[in-house]
């Protein structure tokens, strides 16, 4: 079994190309919660939504979030009634944080109410949130601490972030599901994810990077960045921020100890001896992944690596 | 001040032409929630809400419940989830239901928060769930006992109602909100609302009859019944069903000791006599409300009483 680390857009593009190669038993995704947020009384999980919308075929991947053909007509009506309204929160979009925070008051836990609604829309593989606890990522910027969302949607990235703060800490752990994939997973991939904001929150869970370090299969990280840019996000400006390398070379430094392989498209083929100075071995393939096809193509290079 | 208690359709017509013809201060509408339910966690109001989306302009008189030119895009999702969709919960009366669960949580009473919503589309007059506590109404019929809604939208009134068991008893008061209305009145007005499923359950409350004793005002009532047929829903149904004759004398019989004067319509004079032998006055005028102008018309009829 191979686990995938994963947060939002990038993580779900190489999980489908994955997903497409391997059954329900061979893949378990491990997805970032630390930009869950509570809007209105209804829990949503971006990131979760993201990975079930794009392995259901429901994701828009026109803007990147939410489902095709959505409307805004309750979002609308919540304008009127005085609500904020910065999180653009669909009609079709609703359902699934409607049902998610019904079943979390029922008392199911978070794992469990995202096995439902994946297996309601047909996802078979499994999809775990990294954790059952609040483990919330604040952000501190120079304008003051927010949530992920604020500082994502509301202030559009806009401010200078200072640092980030992980709601793992000692408090929270990563779900018995996902210690339990780790353990019997022989292959732990890192997706091109956004290192800071949908990688971070998920190392940074009570216990986690042990488990990383006692993990015996390998360890493959893909760069999100490709030619010094972000291929969605605000992962370079937040590089720069942090006062790393806006490369992939700089992504590779924040992953030090945690993987044996780094994936790095062919546009940076000039920092492989950097990257494999700081301890890794060095993938170069074609990691931009516009069509399917070239999700799938991604994934099974990543595959041949773990066999 | 003039108190009106009311249900849904029938009740919201008239306070419609009330609230034409009285100022905010002049007029207070105490509402049934006999018939509240929790979809999905949300807490619906369904009176309180024709309430104020017919003052508000809102409402949708064609189907006579929910929001003029809906859409029903959340609900189809719902069901792909499995989520039971027998009650259809519109996007644009979603977000009611949103807000209203939301301030719930946040804990605000149901009183505080029908004020917040109907301020919110522009209302002014007074609206008051009939109570804050859980007052719901349970219908025993032939098979089986189950909530209003149940009975009233899932099984379309068809089970033979035995009896009604309403959630006021011992336990629900109506709110101090609805006691001060009633202290401050100089006239009641029992809306041409359905007798047992809207108005009964607001009687039933705790206290609430032995207010009306005490209320030195005029009370008046409005038939729900015109010429022996209900103007809309399963009045008539009802009143045949719990042994009751299905004309304006079966309601004025179940307002014995609660009114002074009933109000029927030209259709029903030859009823004078006997709703008078129960200790009435009678006034007959046309109580028919289909346009804006019948409704202010049966109004004006009515404040002119209660000079």
């Amino acid at each position: 079994m191979i686990t995938v680390l994963a947060g939002g857009v990038g993580g779900a593009k190489l999980v489908l190309g994955l997903a497409n190669l391997l059954n329900s038993e061979e893949l378990t995704v491990v997805v970032n919660t630390g930009d869950d947020e509570e809007f209105y009384g209804l829990h949503v999980s971006p990131d979760i939504d993201t990975v079930i919308y794009t392995l259901a075929g429901l994701s828009n991947e026109a803007v990147g979030w939410g489902i095709t053909d959505e409307s805004f007509r309750t979002l609308g009506r919540l304008k009127e009634y005085g609500m904020e309204t910065w999180f653009n929160l669909g009609d079709l979009d609703l359902a699934t944080h409607i049902v998610r925070s019904k079943l979390l008051k029922d008392g199911l836990s978070l794992t469990e109410v995202t096995e439902c609604l994946a297996k309601s829309v047909g996802v078979e593989h499994s999809i775990l949130p990294m954790s059952n606890g609040d483990a919330k990522t604040i952000v501190h910027t120079e304008v003051g601490k927010m949530s992920f969302q604020e500082y994502f949607v509301k202030n559009r990235c806009e401010p200078i972030v200072r640092h980030l703060e992980f709601g793992g800490g000692d408090v929270n752990f990563p779900s018995n599901e996902v210690s339990s994939a780790l353990e019997e997973s022989t292959a732990l991939i890192l997706s091109p994810s956004n290192p800071y904001l949908s990688i971070n929150p998920i190392l940074a869970l009570s216990g986690f990077r042990e488990d990383i370090n006692n993990f015996k299969g390998i360890k493959i990280a893909v760069s999100p960045i490709v030619g010094g840019k972000a291929l969605k996000g605000p992962a370079e400006k937040l590089l720069r921020e942090m006062g790393a390398d806006v490369s992939a070379l700089g992504v590779a430094r924040q992953y030090v100890d945690i993987c044996d392989v780094f994936v790095i498209d062919k546009q940076d083929t000039e920092l492989t001896n950097d990257i494999k100075s700081l301890g890794m071995n060095v993938v170069v393939t074609d990691t931009v992944m516009n069509s399917k096809q070239d999700k799938v193509t991604l994934a099974k290079a990543i595959l041949e690596l773990c066999e």
